[in-house]
């Protein structure tokens, strides 16, 4: 087998068979098969795409490339969230104590990432004493005894991955949609969970700002979980304008922790909800979404998703005090509001804005050696079509240096366009994608 | 500018300007952009073209990236000839002296190359004592005393195209029409002639299968060299059998004197009479074309190219004899005849299984270091459409090793295929594109 030969196949818009992928992706792991044919592979699959199987072949070679997760010591089924990303994601903090709650574990690895925020692991360890680094061992028979566990990558999950996305990323081949689905399943497939509920995000905050786009990626990767017998769902959602109200690190685990209590915005507490069905339904716990969400909402309502939450802190090293005193939380020195400069019903809350400014502010990494200042971040006070007198209060700025506030508050400012008349809503979930919808 | 977003550009259909384009190709010969970034927009152009300007842009900045060659001390309008290459193709060494011999200069700097025989170089090498080393100097003032001169390539000509050429090879994006015509224009531009015919075969023994992408080949690179200001014309020629009778080095120069005395195989003869057509035309040395016919036949049928020949075989050191004693020509050890199995019409002489049993014998190279036996080849006996009886002898086999002389027959023998009813005759020139054409 030559790689040159398949390089031309896929260029003529032929399917590559399960050898003739594990002779790139194995070759091109052991160095045997150079960047610059990867590379114009890759391209070949921008142009030509990829079939159902092919692209689960792939996925698949590259989940079974490095070290995989072996879940089968925790008791039940396993469902994984996996968001697309977007800005004020604060939904894991939300849902894996929510759904634990319930009885369904959650056994997760997330990452820290490069993003206008930290991932899920920078968020928990605002929390003081929360420890992320579990041994497996540890982090099972946490979720066997508790019921959730979240943890930071250990191992070398899907190492053909990260090979191959660096070198999509100097190419300009980031945007296929084979590569992408097969991307981040292949990682998902790795880290061991039974099936997964995925929140594809579309909009201007999101990769995908096209719904159509979007949808093809979900409908990708449910196909891709379905061909590899494990259980998948898509939902797609909003990011039109940020998730929740809260960008950054420790801001976003008030939010967490007030959405618990039931005090949190409506969209973040709507999409927790409704993700959290999805996975009850997937787990075999409830017989219909109707029962799966009156579970997720008595449990919200009662208190025991904030005590899962606060169980689950302190499993894992951290303070469960910060759920009654949230200025345990790390603290900004600087604060200052963002004014509205004129009356009007709020147009657009632009994430991508609001997240530059949170990245400008030090909520983010820029490079993967980047240090995160886990106080910073914006709360924002409105959303879209809601009502603002002039000088109302847009958001509230946190920072730790003044030079970088007053910048913030610039590039704040153009996030919001306020007009006249009332924007017509928005739906928060444009479209549920399922294995008999692919 | 970042080589990612040139890439990008490229990936979505648009043009690249000058400027980018020099960014890519400076970048990449100077090592700072890497193969894989050049491999990825290499695909990129296989899928999205490019436009006729900015081909240009690319050929321009290919020439210019080495040495190029300054004819200018040459009186006169230098016109190269250069045929995409096909098995069996001897027509430089007719029209090299045939059209200096009615005082149109030719000034030719020719390869060895990969393939089924050598290249014009290694023919002329055949020919005892034939210099192919010249001097710039000592070439230029040949050419000035006696009209003509064929040197093998001296400095590094368009380095730029070696590189991406080498890619391109390994990276399955050779089949780009811009691409092939860009590389095939860089090197003619960089050789300094004032105008080119070329000659673009079509058929089963030439690159290009279908006569559709023949002319497409072909009208790219008349508006190249039209955008370069260099008068260009295109003839779109038959490569369904060989060209000519003969297929291998010392036997091409024998047919090339056979054909510059009238006797030469008529399809060699005819193509050499209109390629020489179009080269007197675009040197401004005939107002038509049927002056510039009659004067090319009147110097075949009075001698006048022949002693031309003989005058270029001396002035570089060869033996003019050859043209009276063929049997001064490298000589194989072996010959055989190949015979018909059955009586019919010749249907088809495929010239991709003549070249690969003349490779076979050693004409040609396989890799850059092989080295070629100028005596062996094919001398072919018949042609399609002609009738033969059973044991008819279609081809005469030369070979200095008995085992590949067998082989070789065999290989041979498949070519031809024999069938009753004659086959429609096939045309030699099915196009010529002009500069009024693109």
């Amino acid at each position: 087998m030559h790689a040159v030969e398949l390089i031309q196949k896929k260029r003529d818009g032929k399917r590559l068979s399960l050898e003739e992928l594990k002779f790139l992706v194995h070759g091109y792991v052991q160095g045997q098969i150079p960047d610059y044919q990867m590379a114009a592979w890759t391209m070949a699959v921008f142009f030509q795409g990829m079939e159902p199987e092919e692209i689960t072949d792939l996925t698949l070679l590259m989940a079974g490339s490095g070290d995989t997760l072996d879940l089968s010591a925790i008791h039940g089924v396993k469902v994984d969230k996996h968001s697309t990303g977007g800005v004020g994601d604060t939904t894991t903090l939300v849902l894996a104590p929510l759904v634990a709650s319930v009885g369904v574990p959650v056994a997760k690895m997330s990452g820290r990432g490069l993003g206008h925020t930290g991932g899920t692991i920078d968020k928990l360890e605002s929390i003081p004493g929360f420890q992320t680094s579990l041994t497996p061992q540890e982090f099972i028979s946490q979720v066997n005894r508790i019921g959730v566990g979240v943890v930071g990558q250990t191992g070398e999950l899907a190492p053909a991955d990260k090979l191959l996305y660096a070198l999509r990323d100097v190419t300009a081949t980031v945007e296929s949609i084979p590569l992408i689905a097969s991307s981040i399943m292949s990682k998902k497939i790795a880290a061991g969970a039974d099936g997964f509920v995925l929140d594809v995000k579309v909009g201007r905050g999101a990769f995908m700002k096209q719904e159509a786009e979007a949808v093809r990626l979900a409908e990708t990767m449910v196909q891709i979980g379905t061909l590899a017998e494990r259980a998948t769902v898509a939902l797609v959602t909003d990011m039109n304008q940020p998730l929740g109200r809260c960008i950054g690190n420790a801001l976003e685990v008030k939010e967490a922790i007030l959405t618990l209590k039931g005090q949190g915005p409506a969209n973040l507490t709507e999409l927790c909800l409704q993700l959290g069905t999805e996975m009850l339904l997937m787990a075999g716990a409830c017989s219909d979404a109707g029962e799966a969400r009156r579970k997720l909402e008595d449990s919200l309502q009662q208190g025991r998703a904030l005590a899962k939450f606060r169980e689950w802190v302190e499993a894992q090293g951290g303070d469960p005090q910060i759920t009654e005193d949230l200025s345990l939380l790390p603290q900004a020195k600087f604060r200052q509001s963002l004014a509205a400069l004129k009356a009007g019903y709020v147009q657009e809350v632009d994430p991508l804005a609001l997240g530059a400014a949170a990245m400008h502010l030090g909520a983010g990494r820029e490079t993967k050696d980047s240090v995160i200042d886990l106080a910073v971040g914006i709360e924002l006070k409105v959303g879209e079509g809601d009502y603002v007198g002039e000088g109302s209060v847009l958001a509230e700025i946190y920072a730790n240096d003044q030079q970088r506030l007053t910048e913030a508050l610039q590039t704040g400012l153009g996030a919001f366009r306020i007009g006249d008349e009332k924007p017509p809503a928005r739906p928060l979930v444009y479209r549920k994608i399922t294995a008999e919808d692919v």
